[in-house]
């Protein structure tokens, strides 16, 4: 399947096939897929809690406007954007200098540097640290769904949740904003699919002020 | 090539041919497919602006931070997440509830309900509000990058420049937020590539806090 075919294919899917799990080898070479997604001075601020447990998924759909297929789905994702990803003494700042400084692309002498590029890009605003953690969140998001379809799974992106319920229930920190829930599965095959959505036309997405 | 093979091959490019353009059907067949992104409620909040002109990529290469790709590549996308692409009133908000209900998807009794589902979820704080618009964005951006790759062109995803500078410049009103610029062409090739940055790997990215 060629790109223009799997992206048109991606489908959010509402019926998963309970009795049919992911298989730990298809989840694993998802994520390492999409964690080949780009980032901020590559600082990859996502994360996931793997949810697969029937009573979490339970306490979870509770949370979850009371969706069926956040217990139906053999496997939910809860994507996290990690806000702080670009503070001094993030332990994957850090490691990220450090493998900089390994790759020859940056040399100790630009620890300054690099620390005032990170603060005066992500650190003056709470709009510019949600801006950073959410937008790369959303490129390893995007990867994710891209490609569990590639490996024939599907997927639904799940915005109606209570988010700070579900920081609550999985004990998640403060500098984690969530974005998603992201349901992962097989399509259950006894139901339809209704017909893909309207989408904005290029010159509909091209805008100009002046 | 398959998509494995793709999310791989994908690069930012530091290099772009100057003398080679990239020919309008390609630029518009790239956001067509990212266009088939995912997006809360199908809302679809991005939009872009295409700069070409080299009188204007100079100006915009001075805002951000002088890389020179913003004057050598052919093509920079000015990414634009809209932060009130969810309100009541806007005309994509308005449009989307009609597509919804030509498609049966929903029923104009159900107005009050989808307004009271937007406002719940994206408009109970900036960061919520922020949150929705740069995800579905990422998810969009993440397509662009993709799609451009898989017709032989290369991107560079660039977070360096002066947000504001860039609003003022090119009279983007206070509802977009800007999450970053996208320079496209194709590869130099008297240049050569850097090998891939480190990534975390599944166990890094999977996280658990009870």
């Amino acid at each position: 399947m060629d790109f223009k075919e799997l992206i048109n294919a991606r489908r959010s899917v509402n019926f998963f096939d309970s009795a049919r799990g992911v298989p730990e080898n298809l989840l694993r070479e998802m994520v390492a897929m999409a964690s080949q997604a780009p980032s901020s001075f590559n600082l990859q601020p996502w994360s996931l809690i793997v949810v697969k447990d029937p009573e979490r998924k339970k306490r979870l759909q509770k949370l979850a406007w009371d969706q069926p297929k956040v217990s139906e789905a053999p496997v939910i994702l809860i994507v996290l954007a990690d806000r702080d990803a670009w503070q001094s003494g993030h332990p994957f700042v850090e490691r990220n200098f450090q493998e900089m400084i390994r790759a020859g692309m940056m040399t100790e002498e630009q620890r300054d540097w690099f620390k005032n590029a990170r603060e005066s890009l992500y650190g003056y605003s709470d709009d510019a640290r949600q801006a950073f953690a959410n937008k790369n969140s959303g490129f390893f998001t995007m990867g994710l769904m891209l490609a569990a379809k590639s490996l024939g799974l599907e997927t639904h992106p799940m915005d109606g949740f209570d988010l700070e319920g579900v920081r609550r229930e999985f004990s998640i920190p403060e500098n984690y904003w969530v974005p998603l829930l992201l349901a992962v599965g097989y399509f259950k095959d006894t139901e339809s699919l209704a017909p893909p959505k309207w989408r904005k036309t290029y010159d509909e997405i091209v805008v100009n002020f002046k």
